[in-house]
């Protein structure tokens, strides 16, 4: 591949060629073969996007099939519901003249447009793309994203920037968490009481989920309703309490009171299903149907006499087998409206049958497993966006990686492909776009691409160039940075707390607590320094680079040296200038240590420069010191971890011992 | 006013306390006194800005008057049709337990809730306001904005959140110039030729401006039509030409044929406009009628025979008496649809009656001139957006300053204000926001703080606070700038053309030229460096700050010194940093001799602050050469200006002589 081809993904063949298409005020494009209304939408969308990204008032209007700059020609039109594993393939030919675009499926016309618009870059000529013949198909048919509307509702508008997003990144799934014990985020005619009740005023009105359903459909992404039972139900029990295992009353909403069960001993229960999964199915055009099933909080049936005599009078061992009993009753219910059955990794259990589609949160073993015993499966596990972890740790976690390598090939096809998660817990509509992107686009790369690419380096390099232009589709991720941190200052100049900002991360996997002082409010503010840094700190990133090329080099690179000292001279004085900002604001306070932490250990980082340049040995008292800041830096403070911290240790590490 | 009050504008009178208001979730507002629509939806929205502005989720619901934080009353309703010289004061009295806003009118509220808005920001103690009493009412009645939308299309969205920052500064009408020889750009059902052909399709329905007229009214914003005639007319006359002065065909659009004047001398012309005008006066309630009239072209009725011959055949002197023929028929109808009538400069003439608003383009001299012969009038004059000046030159200009401050108190009292002004030859919708913003927040303050107020120190001062916050309105003036670096680098990273991005300023005046080599196309592309570069360079002023600072120490201040050098360092080495990006992309081409001039620049500066320091001199050689570096530096190439050049022709002047 050309280093100057910036495709993220990276498709499955690229043949470059020498030259370049000038794309210029006069572009134009032509569509041919099947019709299909999408592309009636998608080809005006896709010169909006291209005159927003390179400035220039585009032609609205379709050109002639002999004059245009792009011609695009579909072989057949695609279904009516989008389905899995409709053909998504396309070729991109570009010449010096002209390019074409062709697919099977206007699926694929979909993709090629978007791997289009990120050919376009500026040249000395004019906005161009390169001569190339691209011939690009996924790896796996489903390459989901799931967004939690429960915990905070995340409205509409957010949700499609989102598709837009996912779209550039040919990602085709949006799982939707739509209930969970927080929020019940749909309304329901038949049972209004889950919106009007179990929302807290939150919700999508159906004309409003019609909508967005098509929005989605146009950009070739299928969308899965999830509503998470029999666990994760509080939302639902809140308006409906004789679906609970235990009386009530229950009340929805963040803080309210524990997880909650509903009762699968009843009738009504099951009746109550039909009638909500009926509705939901009408709604919902998707196959697939995801019913949870996860985290199921043993307690509320332990603790009812009646659903314990229900197991033991129905010959069932335990809870577990309880619970295959409520799925394959819902299994039917789910079955009888026309739709297939989706759950997380808990829902295998042998009485299953083997349509049902697993999706694994605990791992690929867990997933490998399931496609052993016929199951087809997606995988989470090593996709949550929530735990924050870096880009390049998502991107290695392959779902035919581990367990899964060893399938057999049968078994390998049963799995499907994996699905990212952003769970909802510490996310608003202002920072949800900051947790999703752009690591998403690693993730996505990973459904998309060969196996073979997998290079962290060129990832990365990738996916800066797609970060900023992810900015074109309204996304939020870059733009809200700057305001958060002048919120938490209350001030205009916020240089120095800018790189503190730089320096830390948020603390990974389930780890963030809230301590922050509150009087008895509904809802914490997620308005502090932990929810405008960015998950990866790009700066920690090229300064452990450095320090690796300085060590590498036997201490002898002075360019890496010279680097290196500048951010610790930043750091070292940093800590003074933001005091006046720490003392002011109150939201600051609680980062008042990780500042002070940033200082000493660059004054630390200076001092162990010195002592390797000059060959001189520092006390080991003082490494002994240095080395316990590091390892305070290194605990989440204010939910922050100082992630230069590590490098500084590898310095004063390397410093000449006596 | 104590420093710690970042408002803008500036109210009539503060009365400082000690202590604050702690603004956290349980937050609320009760409503009292007269009822009115607009705060019904007012309050709510004032609420989701204060969350945005604090990240705090609050209670969207009104409180009970005795528990709320802040409580609010009005003594009577509004017009139903905003009125020009409503009563807009307020008083706002902020106690450590509450805070309680009342006003005469919904209008004051709206007012004194902005201010509630700015008052508050991160304390140690939480989110605060402090203790005050405000009384504050506008020094005139119409503080105005002109929005060209003729020569570029601007979408309704960006006229939205353009009227939400309006109302941030408390301005209180958007004159809306909607048709100009480029597009006209109201649906006309009577006349619906008139956007059909007038507007390449870029127009907005009568629904959707039904829709921004409610929008407007709520944010207490008066909106004025106009419609420019008889010049600036070819819109119209490419719809309909036998309206024009001369035979056709005309075209509409930029770039096609020259101005058009309609022909006064036919009846069917003022049958046209009496239909016209009758459609527009029920569309749009306000009183106020803008009939242009400015810069009539005089070729087509010097060179048509029937139009000189009526001229003759009435006895009048010239087109001028033609023009104001035109106006008087022009002002029967107008009146008789119930509106009055307004026009620019040149609708002033000894036939037109005291009934007519006059609006001055020309300058005070003509406005205060206006008022003596009895006219009322607004300025224009010095509050030209696009002429890009900065901000102080803008703010210095007062509507009763020059000739008018020799009025009597009787003639003073005609002139009810002003209206900056954004004409669209050189803005898109990506770029309005920061030809706008955060510039008219100054003018703003003109038009609305007594007229004392005048220290541009403390000014900019607000001004930066303010910038950021109009940020939470959707405003784009900060979160467009690096986008649009980064699509003239086609990079990520920016830095080094940050750099010489942030030492420029558009070229000042009409001296804009577009020199850009383009293929035969409709319209110029505004995605250059002139169009990312602020209006106003902070750099440059704040560089001019230090060197002014150094001189006045007698060269002594060694931390200015060492400030400027930081900078000069910095620009010096900057060319050779920003050439890789300079000779990759076409957009950036224009831009090298500016980015070597930098450089040369700041090693001159560098040169003369060593020769000062050590008190050597010079060859006067050196002082010739760098001296025409300068120059050159501030003449315009590539529509920019190097606007750090006359700081470092200081010290270059400042260097000892043999």
């Amino acid at each position: 591949m050309p280093s100057t081809l910036n495709l993220m993904p990276v498709p499955a063949n690229i043949q470059p060629g020498t030259g370049q298409l000038v794309i210029d005020q006069l572009f134009t494009v032509a569509v041919g073969g099947a019709k299909d209304a999408r592309l009636d939408r998608g080809v005006p969308r896709f010169l909006d996007e291209l005159s927003r990204q390179t400035g220039m008032p585009l032609n609205n209007q379709l050109a002639d099939s002999a004059k245009a700059t792009l011609l695009i020609r579909c072989e057949s039109g695609g279904r009516k519901v989008q389905e899995l594993g409709e053909d998504e393939s396309y070729t991109l030919e570009v010449s010096p003249a002209r390019a074409t675009l062709t697919a099977p499926n206007p699926l694929g016309l979909l993709h090629g447009l978007q791997t289009f618009l990120q050919l376009v870059e500026p040249t000395p000529a004019g906005f161009a793309v390169p001569v190339v013949t691209i011939k690009d198909e996924p790896r796996f048919a489903w390459r989901g994203l799931l967004i939690d509307v429960s915990r905070h509702f995340i409205p509409l508008a957010v949700l499609k920037r989102n598709l837009d997003g996912m779209a550039a990144v040919k990602m085709n799934v949006l799982h939707w968490h739509l209930s969970d014990d927080e929020g019940f985020r749909v309304e329901s005619k038949r049972l209004p009481k889950l919106h009007e009740l179990g929302s807290e005023g939150q919700y999508y009105t159906q004309a409003e989920i019609r909508d967005f359903l098509a929005y989605a459909r146009d950009r070739g992404i299928r969308v899965v309703p999830e509503f998470d039972m029999p666990g994760h139900s509080r939302s639902w029990v809140a308006a409906y309490p004789e679906l609970a295992s235990l009386p009530g009353p229950y009340k929805a909403g963040r803080m309210a009171n524990a997880d909650t069960v509903m009762d699968p001993t009843r009738d009504g229960t099951y009746k109550f299903l039909d009638k909500f999964i009926g509705e939901m199915a009408a709604l919902f055009p998707d196959a697939y149907f995801h019913i949870g099933g996860d985290e199921v909080n043993n307690k509320p049936w332990d603790s009812s006499p009646k659903i314990q005599e229900f197991i033991r009078a129905r010959g069932m061992k335990n809870n577990r087998d309880l619970q295959a009993y409520f799925n394959q009753r819902l299994l039917k219910i789910v079955g009888k409206h026309g739709k297939i059955m989706m759950g997380w990794d808990e829902v295998l259990h042998p009485d299953l049958p083997k349509t049902v589609l697993v999706q694994s949160w605990r791992g690929q073993e867990s997933l490998a497993a399931a496609a052993r015993q016929g199951y087809r499966g997606l995988l989470s596990f090593g996709y949550y966006l929530d735990l924050m972890w870096p880009a390049s740790r998502h991107y290695a976690v392959d779902p035919m990686a581990g367990a899964a390598a060893s399938l057999s090939p049968e078994e390998a096809k049963r799995i499907l492909g994996g699905e990212a998660c952003m769970w909802a817990e510490y996310i608003t509509p202002e920072t949800i776009d900051s947790r999703v992107w752009p690591r998403l686009a690693a993730i996505g790369e990973r459904f998309w691409s060969p196996q073979a690419v997998k290079d962290p380096g060129s990832m990365y390099q990738r996916l800066d160039e797609v970060s900023w232009r992810l900015g074109w589709l309204g996304l939020t991720h870059e733009s809200n940075y700057v305001p958060m941190l002048r919120r938490l200052a209350g001030a205009e100049d916020i240089r120095a707390l800018r790189i503190l900002a730089e320096a830390v991360e948020p603390t990974k996997d389930y780890t963030r607590s809230e301590v922050f002082p509150q009087p008895p409010v509904k809802s914490v503010s997620l308005n502090r320094l932990v929810d405008a840094a960015r998950p990866e700190s790009a700066v920690a990133h090229r300064f452990a680079e450095l320090v690796e090329k300085y060590i590498q080099s036997g201490y002898q690179d002075s360019a890496a040296e010279g680097q290196m000292r500048s951010w610790l001279v930043r750091w070292q004085g940093n800590h003074a200038n933001l005091n006046p900002l720490l003392e002011r604001s109150f939201l600051l306070a609680e980062d008042e240590p990780l500042s002070e932490d940033l200082a000493t250990l660059a004054t630390a980082g200076l001092q162990a420069l010195d002592s390797i340049g000059r060959k001189q040995t520092l006390p080991e008292a003082w490494r002994t010191e240095q080395l316990a800041v590091v390892e305070r830096a290194m605990k989440p403070r204010a939910n922050l971890l100082v992630m230069v911290a590590p490098s500084i240790q590898k310095l004063i590490e390397a410093t000449p011992r006596p």
